[in-house]
């Protein structure tokens, strides 16, 4: 039953919390569903016990329908020699968190005990993200009840996503904030209003547009070419309901649309953020950063303790290419004005 | 009178034709007015006198509105050395075409001088890519009885091209092919989705929205957020009317969006077309590439050459990010199918 109430939702353009790991807090996930959109746990970083927790707190706030988001875990190998250059390097280039720089990282996946977990709990929507999980365990959670939906930021992923029995398709375009969902196309920054089109004369499954929508304007435009419901993430990282630092949302409320830059050195995944001091000392180097998730274990600490001291020149200020549309409101602020 | 009725069109969502330098025809821009959109001459490389024969052309053509749009000359100095180097390298990166590569390149700007026969001959509609002219010149134009349209590629640029006294904005998102208009910002790929509404917001002269768009929906899409017009340029290339070599048409046809890709190497200036051979030579080339229009000039045989003879790893094959949506047709056709 969940499944069809799902598909009825997302055919009629349906608002979509972006599912920002890190970010979404229980209160902001619950709201949007409650506010009549559909809130996404963003689980990418979650251990399976935290995943639970979640997924338990966001039931205890609401009864409509939510979703949560897994990270599809790559099978990178991490090379000592390439792990002793990065480190190197993060401490030559971030010197006062030098401290902060493991000696050893571990990146153990939780992947199949967070997707265990999910059918437990029957969540009503899940959603993959930098690729997807064989057909068998997307069979398995749609038996289990779950609406199963992909991520894309081009027309052959699209395809990948039909293809692999997914429900819908989260269409991201160039403009989006935070990471990008790419996971075959070596080219994929292709903008969101040449993207949809394309993608939507070559699929059938209903889209989801993602990438620089903030207000009714964008909702609509999206609607116009071809896309069945939408997703923000920015707008929602803005609402007091997220647990996106303050410094953070004070940054992007005096930003503009040319300071968002798309770099790998945060987590060894290319995605969009506010540029600053240690974007731009990694602008020319593509050598000593390493794949993810390894960059990303490597920063890690860095990054916590930078926004512990309120050092924005350190910090992974996500944010999309519309920034100067970024509103401090509540989310039910936001899902009227984006209902109008 | 001219002007209010260019200013009404305007507002109410015509379709212009992007002035594209070197494959607008007088049959094209005609055409495409006769058919109730604006056609537009891309002057940016004619001569004082050619410049004349087309819009004498064009008006026998056509009673309704047209424009005509000249490249805003920079004041770039050519040393010598940089010379030497570029040609050196072109010679490298491109032996077949060895012969081709001038000596010698003269750039003589033809700019005041078209201007001139613009104001003689009451051309409707006059817009400026690459820069703004001083605002004297706006003004005369103004009063010659044109519509002056300026091109941004940022909400600070549309502001400057509002403040220079331009009646209209030509807005070009990230994902248009061809040139890029930037003049001001050095981080201006802003995906049209984010730009529009950001520029509505900031600008108040009417916004003519250029970029990914190839049918109905991409208008409608862009009147969603804030243009009041809107300007296509891979769509009418593709038309019989425009003088774009067969073989650049049929390439349109069998590519898709992750073809595209943004290059310096043709012109000095970054322009959007299908990634070939010279392009992926010069991919990590920065220091040889000759500021526009001085690379341009190098280049100019040995694209002209290639054309020639069909090899189209040499030629500048410019498309936008929605190629996948191109048409081998009419203008009268495409103009239907805009209109429905």
């Amino acid at each position: 039953m969940t499944r069809e109430k799902v598909a009825e939702l997302i055919k009629c353009n349906t608002i979509f919390q972006a599912p920002m790991a890190g970010v979404t807090t229980p209160q902001l996930v619950s709201e949007v569903s409650n506010q009549g959109g559909i809130g996404n746990i963003g689980a990418g970083y979650l251990t399976a016990k935290q995943t639970q927790d979640f997924i338990d707190q966001v039931q205890m706030k609401t009864d409509y329908i939510f979703g949560i988001n897994v990270f599809v875990p790559e099978v990178n190998e991490l090379r000592e020699i390439d792990f002793k250059h990065a480190k190197q390097k993060l401490k030559e280039l971030a010197p006062a968190y030098a401290k902060e720089i493991p000696e050893e990282i571990e990146t153990s996946h939780m992947f199949v005990e967070q997707i265990n977990i999910i059918m437990e709990k029957s969540v009503p929507i899940v959603s993959f993200t930098f690729g997807l999980p064989d057909i068998e365990m997307i069979e398995q959670l749609k038996q289990a009840g779950s609406y199963v939906i992909g991520t894309a930021t081009t027309v052959k992923e699209a395809i990948e996503v039909e293809k692999s029995g997914c429900d819908a398709v989260v269409v991201q375009g160039f403009e989006a904030g935070g990471h990008r969902g790419t996971f075959l196309d070596d080219n994929s920054l292709i903008g969101l209003f040449s993207l949809l089109p394309q993608v939507a004369d070559a699929v059938k499954i209903p889209i989801i547009a993602a990438g620089g929508i903030m207000d009714r304007r964008g909702v609509k435009a999206a609607y116009c070419l071809g896309a069945s419901s939408v997703q923000l993430g920015t707008a929602f990282l803005m609402t007091h309901e997220s647990s996106a630092d303050n410094l953070h949302k004070t940054t992007l409320l005096s930003s503009n649309e040319t300071d968002t830059v798309l770099t790998k050195a945060f987590s060894g995944k290319l995605a969009r953020g506010i540029n600053n001091e240690f974007i731009k000392k990694y602008k020319h180097e593509t050598k000593n950063i390493l794949p993810y998730p390894f960059q990303n274990s490597l920063t890690k600490n860095m990054r916590a303790l930078a926004k512990q001291q309120n050092d924005k020149s350190f910090m992974s200020l996500w944010a999309g290419q519309s920034v100067r549309l970024s509103k401090k409101q509540s989310v039910k602020e936001l899902m009227n004005e984006l209902k109008k």
